[in-house]
């Protein structure tokens, strides 16, 4: 059989550009002689919705996109959308077969996710009954994302110990109680969520081959790929066949659409290994996708950039010229009067390997005019932290008035170390409409710096900028690490206490400087009214703040 | 017999604090010869909890507290706390009987709401039995806050439709699969978040009426109250006898603590309808109590409020002098050469009326400064929305510097209605740590407004204030009916919009302006990006931004 995977990009609410990316992909695939064509999960309507699902006609409005669509097919396709309950209370995220005018519902998400970034069970009802398609002598079964996620080995999977699962009915017909069938492919429609640490699903042994090997028959997941809002999908869709001796398959593009027709009579081989994760590299691409999605499905087409000459902004510039192109990205650079002389220097040295617009606009003259007019109340008390914020808010209002005036969106510098720790300026450096790299940590920023000049083959980052010690530059003198750990220690301690949820005793135990665990720790309870306001930013690592860590900000933490 | 009822306000994560407050009431009630006593849902460990509950020692820590308390007690208590899964994975939300050293469990929340403001599902697992106390010769049923909202009446009780229900258990013995009880008294231990549509729970053939006749039996309903973040707990609790001919009940106050033995031999009449909603003058006890809540549970004393001689900061003035007293309250007029004459003056009397501190501090230096800045850069390009903005942000500017410098929170003072259309600057004016008033329209605005000078039977809120037409004075001559609606048309379309969920073309047959609605509904879709930024704010209608209406900023509303 020859399948069409349609690993699209879809924009939430977008039905007639969603519609237009499955048509074009579904001529492709009919000029290339596919028997039918697959889809992400809510394909139709993009995905997450969240609350745009109770929004007025908006499920009424993707039902119609889906009819319309339904009449243009030049082959039948397995799309996603969702579906209002019957009985109109209530809705379901639901998987389609669609053709010649003909929509016809297949099966309902049956497992609702409501853990880390996620919560479908929020605004759908889970479905009730298993979907199969007969087509050309071979059965079909259908399921949605979520559905697959329930074997042995899914640490999630304990979840819904009471759930009816679609896997146990189509891989135990004559166990389950539902009375199971037999198929000869199942077809899952997805879109899974990526994160550093969950894309061990396409490995030899992993939960493809697993599910294949279940069900005894191939299995085709079709991944949506792109960034929304906080939410990156890397695509690599898969069809594997681990139901003989040894595992087959096939494996489309990480983190970039893809449309092809997959011949199953002519697969061999299995290439789930080498699609699997590859750390930095794969960082970058899902960082860069993430700002051109979310630029463009915002409907602009330009960013802005403060350049402080330090890594983080060089990093997020260099990402941003990836995703956009140089004539998207303007950098500026604001010195002050404690900036060192390199700060522009580097800057600038940044702007011209990447080949971007650059504006030196100096703050000296706000900094000072907001002193004197605060200098009547502020007579007679030293000088604190307050001076330093001052300046991070005087480049805040550079940059937001560059924003307005030219039509273009702030990103944001901060990384996740920083952030964790609130080394931040609420209003100043947390300016912005998108935060690329707010969750990945310190030692990755010089990781994947260091890998874009590596695979440029010259300096993009410039080298004095990966080489200096990392720096505020708001008072003179200043280093990161006077307030802070060195970051190799600092990111160990962070990882363990955000990403595995682990307090501070458990670190010490672990081995790590007592002082050093209760004071980082201290400062991430401290730090959570600044991330409450941060910009959006993309999921990349396990537990990304904003999207799955909700912490109370009124709250007694000492214990954490 | 003879209950003390323990209506306290707990903070997230404050064990010895929540338990000294149980201690104190419980030596109350004793002395008054209660029997025993009953406190809110997570009345040891605040509530809600969010994420804290993964957070390393949390829940062991609270387990913890819960013993030591139980040591401690003059008399049996039921109260709330999460606990650990046998076995280790996950959570519960859960009722022990506690006293004289031993902890008993007598139930776990059954259901768990995953809807509007509260996501219990993601961090709890449903309990799995019911449970019942016997003592002195009664035997108690114990639930937990949504376990006692499924009769029919509540509008999301289909959500159980298939859940065990305690309230069969305890009300149909004889029918329920699960061989139910009889029972003489319902205890139901609560943390119900206020919105200005859900307190109907009191009246006569209201919730909690219809829950003691469905188990006939009495009801005692303890609910937390105070304000947590974004949510308000209003407190009411009450017990109610609806098992008989004719009602009976006492109801503790709303919007503050107290602690009371009812008893139950001597309760006559009915009251749950004078303590039932009753308008603008909740609205108002709501906010004060939110302000003063989130103000101390952060450990901070004192705010600062920028005072633009307009209604919003007038309005925020007053209930945060309510909250925190006079002493504890900076207010700040920041005019710019564009400000009117009556701003300052108005701001000015505003602050003589509160008997608040007072600061002028114009902001013409640093909008010169910033303008002089970007000249270069904006250089033959129109004057726009770009200055507008500059002045608001030069405000947020003095105002984080006094929050730095003074160590006072500053209150952000944008209502509902601006909030929904993004008629505000991000950076400027939605500066702040919290904002009061983002849950209250403009025409409640001024209600509530009305209503403190009728209370206080002078002038707070200057009437000036309250008679000249709304201006955010960002460009000469500036009025907000120039760019919305008149507010009381602008706040019936939004409230249809947002409060329920229509869409314009349904809002227009209703019979408002096509022009009007079209124009508000796609300015809301386009507010997004400033709201995800927003400062926390406390729930007060059905449908608040920030905590239950989540949608995607980069996705296309234009079906909305």
């Amino acid at each position: 059989m020859k399948i069409g995977v349609g690993q699209i990009n879809t924009r939430a609410g977008d039905f007639g550009g969603n519609a237009d990316k499955i048509l074009a992909a579904c001529r492709k695939f009919a000029g290339e002689g596919a028997d039918f064509a697959v889809f992400p999960e809510c394909s139709v309507s993009g995905y997450p919705l969240n609350d745009l699902v109770f929004c007025g006609n908006f499920v009424a409005a993707a039902q119609a996109g889906l009819l319309e669509l339904s009449k243009k097919l030049p082959l039948p396709a397995i799309v996603g959308c969702p579906r209002a309950c019957e009985g109109g209370a209530g809705f379901r995220n639901s998987a389609y077969w669609v053709c010649g005018g003909v929509v016809r519902l297949v099966c309902d998400k049956i497992l609702l996710p409501n853990y880390g970034a996620v919560n479908d069970a929020r605004i759908f009802d889970p479905g009730e009954n298993f979907g199969t398609v007969d087509f050309k002598n071979r059965r079909i079964g259908v399921t949605v994302c979520e559905d697959i996620w329930t074997l042995p080995s899914v640490p999630t999977a304990g979840r819904y110990a009471r759930a009816r699962k679609p896997l146990d009915y189509f891989s135990k017909p004559d166990l389950c109680g539902d009375g199971g069938v037999r198929i000869d492919l199942l077809v899952n429609i997805s879109a899974s969520v990526f994160s550093s640490s969950n894309d061990n699903v396409r490995r030899t042994g992993g939960l493809l081959c697993q599910v294949s090997k279940a069900v005894g028959a191939p299995l085709l997941w079709c991944n949506l790929v792109g960034g929304n809002d906080n939410l990156v999908f890397a695509g690599g869709s898969m069809y594997v066949d681990a139901s003989g001796d040894s595992p087959k398959s096939e494996c489309l593009a990480k983190f970039e659409e893809e449309c092809r027709v997959v011949d199953t009579c002519t697969v061999s081989g299995f290439d789930g290994d080498s699609a699997d994760y590859s750390g930095c590299a794969d960082l970058r691409k899902a960082v860069v996708m993430a700002i051109r999605d979310f630029v463009r499905k915002c409907s602009m087409e330009r960013v802005i950039i403060g350049l402080s000459g330090g890594i983080d902004s060089a990093l997020v510039a260099a990402l941003a010229v990836e995703a956009l192109g140089s004539g998207n990205v303007l950098g500026v650079s604001m010195p002050s009067a404690i900036s060192s002389g390199h700060s522009v220097e580097d800057a600038r040295r940044l702007a011209e390997n990447l080949g971007i617009k650059f504006h030196i606009i100096p703050i000296a003259g706000t900094v000072a005019a907001v002193e004197d007019a605060l200098a009547p109340v502020f007579s007679g008390m030293p000088r604190d932290v307050t001076e330093e914020n001052i300046q991070a808010r005087a480049r805040g209002i550079i940059l937001m008035a560059l924003s307005n005036k030219l039509g273009a969106l702030v990103l944001t510098t901060g990384n996740k170390s920083e952030c964790s720790v609130g080394y931040c300026t609420l209003y100043g450096d947390t300016c912005g409409g998108f935060a690329p790299i707010c969750d990945i940590y310190k030692t990755d920023v010089y990781a994947i710096s260091k890998l874009i000049n590596e695979t440029a083959g010259r300096e993009i980052i410039p080298q004095n900028t990966i080489d200096k010690p990392p720096s505020a530059e708001l008072r003179p003198g200043q280093k990161d690490e006077d307030s802070l750990p060195p970051y190799d220690l600092f990111d160990a301690i962070l990882k363990l206490h955000i990403d595995e949820f682990k307090p501070a005793s458990e670190i010490v135990r672990l081995g790590f400087d007592k002082g050093a665990v209760e004071d980082v720790v201290k400062k991430v309870a401290g730090a959570e009214y600044k991330r409450v306001q941060y910009p959006i930013g993309p999921k990349l690592s396990p537990v990304s703040y904003g999207c799955d860590r909700k912490i109370p900000v009124a709250a007694k933490k000492t214990l954490l």
